[in-house]
């Protein structure tokens, strides 16, 4: 199999070398809009070759866009206008109802398989990319049945070789339930960051007592800012929604410690604590 | 040496683990409020013996407290009441100032040293204690100049051959340090998992889609409530004031996304991103 994919960065990246590695893909092209990326993806090996969009869309057979969600928006209607009916094109974007509506009555819909694999890191671009991403985490694929059944199976079998688990939902429980997952993670540690070095002056002291809870807690702080606008941009309304909760969330801690209400500031924890039952 | 180790939970029980691993105690005498703790503990092969506290008290060369705050508040005067010239009484605890107001005029002060090994995991009890604990984290001592030369001394080896690095802070602001660094993340993470344990109803859903970005955030969550209920009673001035940093910090990504103020969204980011600079 021909793949060609579109963006070289963390996700596209990791994409390419798990592919190979596994010997899931005879030849990978490669294009990204930035030229750094794409002289890094081939001296890293992630690509066999660099293409331009146009001769990718041509000649892959599986096309994947791993960029972000508003310039997905803005070229997957071309790119299917360029396929032919045995390509298949699929995202691997974080948000999805825009996407969809918008290649909605398109006359390839079938040939595109939207598809969110629940895996990522703190880092960005080729140089963050690895033959280990993907694994064992959610492959999400999204209106399964606006697309064709041949298509399906090839990104099902793929993401199932990647080592994912399957799960099916439509784009906007997906859009939700990512919000609430994986988003909300994301503002609380940018905003926990921001925190830190608001109160804490000293930087070497953030340096020399960082606990590792106070790492992990703050790691996605390090996350790539244009890739985060974009998708609390798409997802805004459920992001506000869950942000909303947050801060009353947290508003109960603060009550709690101003009025010395101790019983309920245990319950509080012993609440979140249940998070113990859902994720060992 | 024979080390008392008084609280044998994850901090007491992976002091003795690692003490006992690197040769640096000959004999560990533990106690402990729970018998079943007690129990495990011996099971377990953390503690060589174990003894009643006052027992304890009489025959360590180094008695330790392992317990919560509140807790070694409240024993730490009658230990030192107990103990001959020779002997040295250290605790492990997350908060400093109110524990060494309580003895500053006591006789035997000179014995206590302040200690704060800035580790810990999200788990409790003598089941959760590690051999591992503790190496290439910071090992603080507060209020230096109030304990004795010899048993400065003997701490500051202890915590050189744990691995850790030694930094000195008074009481007061360690209390900050640790509120910025470490108490916020716990109430930022025990937040979270009640906002998405609140929004979120499909349990199932979290399970499935949860992402490492996900469970690195939520971690702390699981942390004792105990423990953590102690903490932030004994520094909820410090807490309070970094919490209201957060709500502050939490509202202007709310803004900006009701605005749609995506410049200033970028921008947030963008600065959140400097603790790259920090933390590698």
């Amino acid at each position: 199999m021909k793949v060609g994919i579109i963006g070289l960065g963390l996700i596209g990246g990791s994409l390419s070398l798990v592919l190979k590695k596994k010997g899931l893909a005879d030849w990978v092209m490669g294009t990204d809009a930035s030229p750094m990326h794409m002289d890094t993806a081939m001296q890293l090996g992630i690509v066999d070759q660099l293409v331009d969009i146009n001769t990718l869309v041509k000649e892959a057979d599986l096309v994947v866009l791993a960029i972000p969600v508003s310039a997905a928006n803005k070229v997957l209607p071309e790119i299917l206008d360029g396929i032919n009916s045995r390509q298949v094109v699929i995202d691997m974007g974080s948000t999805k109802r825009n996407l969809l509506q918008q290649i909605q009555t398109h006359p390839n819909r079938g040939r595109f398989v939207a598809t969110h694999p629940m895996w990522g890191t703190e880092f960005s671009g080729p140089q963050a990319a690895s033959d280990a991403a993907f694994a064992g985490k959610a492959g999400i694929i999204c209106n399964r049945h606006e697309s064709d059944e041949d298509a399906i199976q090839l990104v099902e079998n793929l993401l199932r070789q990647l080592g994912m688990h399957l799960l099916y939902m439509n784009a906007d429980d997906h859009d939700i339930h990512t919000a609430y997952i994986s988003h909300i993670s994301h503002i609380t540690s940018f905003a926990l960051a921001n925190t830190v070095l608001e109160k804490e002056r000293e930087e070497q002291a953030i340096f020399e007592l960082a606990s590792a809870g106070f790492e992990s807690t703050v790691r996605l702080a390090k996350s790539n800012p244009d890739t985060w606008l974009d998708i609390f941009k798409e997802n805004k309304e459920n992001v506000l929604d869950v942000l909303n909760e947050h801060i009353t969330q947290l508003r109960k801690f603060k009550s709690c410690l101003e009025k010395e209400n101790w019983d309920y500031l245990h319950q509080l924890m012993a609440h979140a604590n249940e998070i113990k039952r859902i994720l060992k």
